[in-house]
């Protein structure tokens, strides 16, 4: 048995405040500072370059990766950690592709969080062999799988709406087509269960700072399929990728396992924060927070549909399609979330429409449920969104 | 006047240690720390997602780039940071090549980091368009500059030995061929002066852990000329690189300044201990740093050529050609390394036979090299490095 009330302990909750942004950003594990305190003041301020050997800061890109790889069904040492989710997609496309060298169609679907596709359209352009990116709604992708398609490039979860993709029968479909898979886990890690190796992915990628709690700036992970590893050409062969980096060789050989998609110095302070932060996960079944994830989306459902008739679910109701985040829709979602944060009860909004909420069951229960049902269903029946003081944008949105 | 007694003030120097190793990792700004903890405890802790705009994190990128530029003479707003110094090379080569298309050859020395001819050699390979990568001996990189050379791309000071191009004359010698220039300031910046704007010169990169002190992992940097920026593609597109990021929109649209060499999310931690560090530099003149850098190297060179006759010096004698550190050849150098730190003097080692002293101004006096000396002199007197205890490799040296 997970015990939620004790995984909560492990955060700093701010008083009074109601946090459904887990799915942005998620909180500080309480550890964490300390971890980062020691990291500067004793490992970098008093044994400086020695904590390269002495602190095992070298190792952190493995290690990380072993701490996430039980949470997505990935074997020891199939996952590495390092760089951003861009730089991790791209990594996974070019090698993607560089083994499925005859076909020139990149699938993926118009849900997929931009920075995928723009980076897809980056490597494309460089490569400038005539790949094609198709973008069809979600429900379409399934049926555009044929013969032409190099790789699926899919997001399990989409960042606006939480429908999710069944990974499984996806993959499955693809191989059956031919195709490579890569899956980009933003949302998912820490979020849903995931089973890489049960669903054979041929690559995957993700963030750490969201339901994995590593912080903001928290470093990307990626997976490659153990048999394909040493297949797999790292497109930035950066010398800590290489076989043997500190021989400091005129030319490049890849490590012979997932070290070989590192790329340049780890951000050392940045991982040991997120080696704390995994520290949370310990004991905890990905099965129980799932069910307590889904038992809290439904329970926000309900109240908000009880109580808010303007505001329109934007998520899949059937709670199998959704990852951990409901969302609504209404015209004048902006000015809501601005006036529940006011209120004490963070949420997020992505343009046009969509106001976005997400429950992470590692710190988030079924009190502040009623407490962010109650704000929101104030906040909608006094039309509070409607005072001008929260219509005025921030940059960030 | 520069004052280094105060700048020393601001370093937290660890009781007994002289540190000859800010080459590698910068010593810890006491700043840094409390800075981290708020950056942690407050801005992520207590402020959370909110801190994207109240604390400006998102505006990091481009602000710590205003912090570096005058240190490397870029104008306001030509430098960003972020990722490590192999993506930011590979930005900067994908965009030059792209700049100049009709021209095969890339020139580099074969002094260079390794990562970054991997990095080259990784784009020629994605690329698959004939390019030749051309490493010869640092010396002879002028007279191959020809009509073939589409890119010269060199590290300004030798990691090894210390050795320093003259960069105002190589790039005026590449431009006069028809050549882009690409110059990696990982040892310059904060060492030496450097002036981008009156070398003309057409890209830089550079690391931000060595003499700038921003710490282990923290991020690397990015200048283009002012005048190309606006044609430099950006091949690696995350959304961060944008021109409107929180748009979502599904096709990318470069930033129209160098934010569009920005990728993905920045780390934020580390980003703010180095706007911390970046404050020692207020007041500073990189003149006066040079001169002082000058003094103590050849105080250095001066006391071990004449107490350790086994010693060879492999930097160049003449200080003009010299960046901020000394190297000295010897067959047992890695022992000698180990026995000088067990005497409390920090210096590092590069296979296969050179020993690295880096003298960084801001916080190393004439005292620390008359102990680092007489150091050295006693480990080369009493074959020290003879001992066993020092013999054991660690992975990282």
């Amino acid at each position: 048995m997970t015990d939620f009330s004790a995984t909560k302990s492990l955060f700093h909750i701010p008083k009074g405040l109601v946090y459904l942004n887990g799915n942005s950003l998620g909180m500080l594990p309480k550890s964490a500072a300390s971890r980062a305190r020691a990291v500067i003041e004793h490992e970098w301020g008093e044994m400086l370059g020695r904590s390269w050997n002495d602190a095992q800061w070298m190792q952190l890109p493995e290690r990380l990766g072993n701490l996430i790889a039980p949470l997505i069904g990935a074997p020891e040492a199939s996952v590495v950690v390092g760089d951003t989710l861009s730089i991790k997609l791209y990594q996974a496309l070019a090698s993607a592709l560089a083994l499925n060298p005859n076909r020139r169609v990149i699938l993926s679907d118009n849900g997929n969080f931009p920075t995928d596709l723009y980076i897809a359209e980056g490597l494309m352009k460089t490569l400038d062999r005539g790949y094609v990116l198709k973008t069809p709604a979600p429900q379409e992708v399934e049926s555009l799988l044929d013969e032409r398609v190099a790789v699926l490039m899919l997001t399990q979860v989409d960042y606006r709406t939480g429908r999710m993709h069944d990974m499984r029968r996806i993959t499955e479909l693809a191989h059956k087509a031919g195709a490579l898979v890569i899956w980009d886990l933003a949302h998912s890690a820490g979020a849903v269960p995931v089973d890489l190796a049960a669903c054979n992915a041929d690559f995957a990628v993700g963030c750490s700072y969201k339901y994995l709690n590593g912080g903001p700036g928290a470093p990307a992970f990626i997976y490659v399929r153990p048999d394909r590893v040493n297949s797999a050409r790292p497109a930035l062969p950066g010398w800590l990728g290489h076989a043997t980096p500190f021989a400091f060789a005129r030319h490049y050989t890849p490590a012979a396992d997932i070290s070989r998609m590192r790329v340049g110095s780890p951000a050392v302070i940045q991982m040991a924060v997120l080696e704390e932060a995994m520290k949370v996960w310990e004991g905890v079944d990905m099965a129980a927070v799932r069910r307590r994830s889904i038992a809290l989306c439904e329970q926000f459902i309900a109240a908000v549909e009880a109580r808010c008739p303007l505001l329109e679910l934007a998520s899949p109701r059937n709670s199998a399609e959704r990852g951990s985040q409901v969302s609504f829709k209404f015209a004048g979602g902006y000015a809501v979330i601005q006036a529940l944060s006011a209120r004490g009860v963070i949420a997020d909004f992505r343009a046009p429409d969509i106001l976005r909420f997400g429950f992470t069951p590692l710190y988030i229960g079924r009190d502040e449920v009623d407490i962010a049902a109650a704000a929101l269903a104030e906040v909608m029946a006094t039309k509070a969104w409607d005072q001008p003081q929260f219509h005025s944008r921030k940059p960030v949105t």
